[in-house]
């Protein structure tokens, strides 16, 4: 029974595929540097609902729907699902599933569930609790806009370190066999280094990051040059550069290796999004639309996807309590690695 | 790897033990039936906090340490944490164990939260993903209330089928061992009557209630007579009576057998609660205060732990959208009957 590694990494010792992802995005994110990458584009905000709610639990089964379909397995196989988003009480993810029968593991772990629904999924599988297991995950730019800040209509200005949630949604199965094996987890414990400016996220996540990704390397060994492509959720351009700055005085170099989901699907040069995309929907629709195609197609074999997540809300926030980050680590690997 | 049984039902082969359960909970609940069998009563609302979310999570804290103390288990030996509350983004879980450095799993089961983070602290520790973890659950009255429905100072009317949030915490610790074991795991489905009352929960769980449970039973081919108890999480006296009648309309009878935590937390004819209590700490302070130490005890041999949710928010209920219902349900046993 000798899964535990250290400081708490998880070996899987039958190393359970990733069947499929698919991804569908908003139109933004569709113009940006990945948008060929995506499985849908979707142009109208409301994708066809009456609200922005419904829309995110609409592009969310679209994208399960996809991923399903790729990898031949219809709702029915699907033996259990865990999922969520950043909407109160996570209805995007609830009504997304109502219709399918399928049963649900919900989750919180804000901007890291992508990370945190695929390890889950991973260990279920790894452990026979099930033959086939989804993983899926969302956000909506309007949607969450509103909740977390502003209405839209109000047209509030945006800081430079402030960043942009991502409209999109990404899911995975989880299955035996396949071309592409998680292999290890690093489940996220709560860093919080007392940033209390909800619009410098990076600034409050990339501590955790940092945590799970230096625990991730001493657990298994491992250095940074093992990987070929080492990947945050949402740090954004200014939180990725205090990550890759904060590694360094952990003594590891990312040189070459490391990106961030937030700092890849927009070209901030050309689209207003300051320093980044954010939100679960930003490193979901990176890993299932953009990573894993790039990964079967032995771009890179060896993945450390490190989702980040901040685990504050607005009410907490007015009450002046400090962001408390957190990150999930999965290594993904090709084939012949194994 | 034969651990999934019919229609969703998980086998725990290796039968992880749930080493303590521990409950704290607020003035009304210790002076409801229960009230001698908490670890904790709070008389003060605030639990020597600022707010009234920092109080429940100050709560959920002092449930956990209670369950490690009891378990004779230091934080440091808590391989994985699963826990998840009702508030907005679950703050209160995110605090409460911000400064622990234990990995988290975050959940959102709504107020079945106790038994999903029970069954996956169960699923981690019995494929050996953790020698130690815990589950653990809360919730707090005045913060609900003023996130859910309207600010308490507003004195809002309240129908005779509403329900009363429990201001309570529940944590569990499951490792290998010990006398009382988790057996199976029945994750639950979302199930959706299209009831739109949200003072009316019970009525939009029993269903979900009565799916989970019908297929456990069909799934390990037993049935109500084989277990000294099947509790539901908080249907509340009217939700109870529905879920009832719904088994029996499927066969089952459960004479005798049958309670709700919602029900059993509260004296109704002398307490002002209406349909009896609700929430994530409902069916978690009485699982741990109560059931956990009546079966060490002796009393019961087996339970089935039938967590009920509902999974709407005040988004989607003005949205006009029905109140989606889930249920997951761990069984659990005495050490005799393994």
């Amino acid at each position: 029974m000798g899964n535990r590694m250290g400081s708490g990494t998880i070996f899987l010792p039958r190393r359970p595929g990733v069947l499929s992802g698919a991804a569908v995005v908003g139109k933004l994110e569709g113009e940006g540097p990945l948008g060929s990458s995506f499985d849908e584009v979707e142009e109208d905000a409301y994708f066809g609902e009456k609200s922005w709610e419904q829309a995110e639990s609409t592009m969310l089964r679209r994208a399960f729907r996809c991923a399903l379909q790729k990898a031949a397995i219809s709702e029915k196989q699907v033996d259990l699902l865990f999922g969520g988003d950043l909407l109160n009480q996570c209805i995007s993810t609830t009504f997304a599933f109502r219709d399918t029968g399928i049963p649900l593991f919900g989750l919180y772990g804000a901007c890291s569930t992508m990370a945190e629904s695929l390890a889950l999924a991973a260990l279920s599988v790894d452990g026979g609790y099930a033959e086939v297991a989804a993983a899926a995950t969302s956000s909506h730019f309007c949607a969450a806009e509103r909740q977390y800040r502003f209405p839209l209509e109000y047209g509030g200005q945006r800081t430079p370190t402030a960043q942009w949630t991502v409209t999109g949604a990404g899911a995975a199965i989880v299955g035996r066999g396949g071309r592409l094996r998680v292999t290890h987890i690093t489940p996220g414990r709560i860093v919080d280094m007392g940033i209390t400016d909800a619009n410098h996220m990076g600034a409050a996540m990339a501590p955790a990051a940092c945590d799970t990704v230096t625990r991730h390397m001493k657990d298994t060994g491992r250095t940074p040059s093992d990987y070929d492509l080492i990947v945050t959720g949402d740090l954004g351009i200014v939180g990725g550069q205090i990550f890759r700055e904060l590694m360094t005085v952990e003594g590891f170099r990312l040189t070459g290796k490391y990106h961030d989901c937030g700092a890849m699907i927009f070209d901030p040069r050309k689209q207003d999004v300051h320093a980044g995309g954010s939100g679960c929907g930003c490193s979901a629709s990176v890993l299932c639309g953009h990573i894993l195609p790039e990964m079967a197609a032995g771009k890179w074999k060896r993945v450390l996807f490190a989702a980040t997540g901040a685990l504050m809300s607005p009410t907490s926030t007015q009450q002046k309590q400090s962001i408390p980050g957190i990150c999930c680590a999965v290594a993904l690997s090709g084939e012949e690695d194994l």
